[in-house]
């Protein structure tokens, strides 16, 4: 691989890294009796999910339907849809999905309900729910497992779906109780759960100590990122992906700009108990990317004693590599230490941008 | 305009708003002797750069290369980088362009310039320089009027590229006696400084203020957005671009999840006193997007009066609007409340993502 052919700033992965965490995480699965279901959205290349399911993955996650769209056209055949969908658009979307997928879908209202019944209904063929109830991340999902239940109830007397378990995200510490209650008033009310899917990567380990979980869905560990690597579930070693970065600018001893802002790194920090700034370069670790504008990095090297010149090339380790891989239509990929495919390197990120 | 039609999220532009925000700039610039140079960091959309030049505008500003690569393809021929081009594989690009298209350069070291020089001799065309001063943002741009001399005076000995003056971004306070100060030392060097350029929407209608400016950078100004309204310089009636997006769940009484998140308004926050979270909704504006997933957008509405139902759309203004059209493949355009173009209102943002 020559460097210097691949202008920067440009996200470059390494695809022996990615092979090993890929295999990493089936075997935890595998040794724990969970199921693997990982999450597209850090990737959103079809042949990478496709990898994924070759080593024992049992489908795919994604979060938005035109996800969902890539990744069918690309052969993928199992998809559990994480995310609400709402409205006659959409459901007319999920309904072509379930015509060429086995589609399954989390819900946490009846509104969401009702779009995937008419989806079915469309399609002809029927979807499989998940109720979502939520772990403490206070975003989507009901709170109690009274609703829960109603809601799996209203699944059970709607036509053209069927009722197969529970979703949270992420599984914590909340999850078992939740998931113990459930069973006993689901099984109150004669209804089977069938599934239960958790996940998060930043504490993914001690996944398989949640009691009831039978599935997981994960997305960052294929890539690792500077938030995973301080959360302790990876090192440096397991990082995949950097944006190659080139110094633009040395205005003065303390300070060199880089030609990655926030278009090609986002604007994401990690926890400061992580790290400050918005990246890590792996050649100047105790460097700060103190500021992002669009375009600019701004690097304090004040704690550095070796410093960059102008026109050197430096790694850029991203805070949270889901949103940065979601800025760049293409990346590089390396295998063995040299450019991979067909001699450029360059793949395209087909599911970029597919927030709808 | 059938809103229920887009799809969310979607950005949907007015295009009376922005023709309305692209002539009151350009009889600013007119009324005072400015001239205009439209950064097109902020559309990435050649045909509104193309009608930022019909209006009166001298030529386009671009922040990166392949920026100007889509604007030259679609017919702009005066450019300005207000980047630092650095190293070969650039040099090669910016010789291309400058075959054809009127190409200026900002630099602010001997190493950019290098660059420049060896594009103008690889396409047998001079390139413009300006160098680039620090006017206190502490980004690129050299910091002393002695540090712009020595780059001046080392692009009048290099061939092939000519000194046409000086750049800053912002113009600030620090910038009028910067300028006077260079004036003065580059007189009595017998160096010409032919243009000073400045720019910035946040407190753009002062600019004319600035002794020494000849020319005006900025970009925010066609949409404008909530940093923007809440720096005086708009209202919210001259904001020309929001991200629709739709209620996906109302978990609890005070919470609603939106489906936008920081894949499609990004993670910019703005000065704590100009609001608080991750954007503002236009129908909800007590409302506090409060916290931002990748894809959901999590709601405070304990402020709220009214609030809304799931399946109800919603308008966001984006904290900074630059950003977020460049996470987006396409936009929706409306004219006259209409959807503009060949009906379906969809145009691609042709630049996004170009930050090579």
């Amino acid at each position: 691989m020559n460097d210097a052919e691949m202008d920067t700033p440009v996200p470059v992965i390494d695809l022996d890294i990615v092979m090993a965490n890929l295999r990493r995480m089936q075997d935890y699965c595998d040794l724990h009796g969970l199921k693997l279901r990982p999450h597209i959205k850090t990737h959103k290349m079809p042949d990478l999910a496709l990898e994924q399911v070759r080593l024992g993955a049992v489908g795919i996650t994604c979060q938005k339907l035109g996800e969902a769209e890539v990744m069918v056209d690309a052969g993928l055949t199992d998809i559990l849809m994480s995310y609400p969908v709402i409205g006659a658009a959409k459901a007319a979307r999920l309904g072509a999905l379930a015509r060429r997928a086995t589609m399954r879908v989390a819900v946490d209202n009846p509104v969401a309900l009702r779009t995937v019944a008419d989806a079915a209904s469309q399609a002809g063929r029927e979807i499989g729910i998940l109720v979502e109830f939520d772990s403490g991340r206070l975003r989507t999902g009901v709170t109690t497992v009274d609703e829960a239940l109603a809601l799996a109830r209203a699944v059970v007397a709607t036509d053209g779906v069927r009722f197969d378990g529970l979703m949270t995200y992420p599984s914590s510490a909340a999850t078992a109780p939740f998931i113990a209650a459930a069973k006993e008033a689901f099984a109150a009310a004669g209804i089977e759960i069938g599934m239960v899917s958790g996940g998060g990567t930043p504490d993914v380990w001690s996944k398989h100590e949640t009691v009831g979980l039978t599935e997981l869905r994960v997305g960052t560990y294929i890539f690792h990122d500077r938030a995973t690597v301080g959360n302790g579930v990876a090192t440096l070693d397991d990082c995949a992906l950097h944006v190659h970065a080139t110094v633009v600018s040395r205005p003065t001893p303390d300070r060199a700009v880089i030609d990655t802002g926030s278009k090609s790194l986002s604007s994401d920090l990690v926890a400061p108990s992580v790290g400050k700034g918005f990246g890590m370069i792996r050649e100047y670790p105790d460097a700060v990317i103190e500021r992002v504008n669009e375009e600019h990095g701004m690097v304090d090297l004040s704690a550095c004693a070796a410093r960059p010149e102008i026109g050197e090339r430096v790694r850029v380790l991203p805070n949270h590599v889901c949103v940065v891989v979601n800025l760049h239509d293409t990346v590089v990929r390396t295998r063995g230490g040299e450019i991979d495919g067909d001699g450029t390197g360059v793949w395209p990120v087909a599911a970029r941008g597919r927030s709808r």
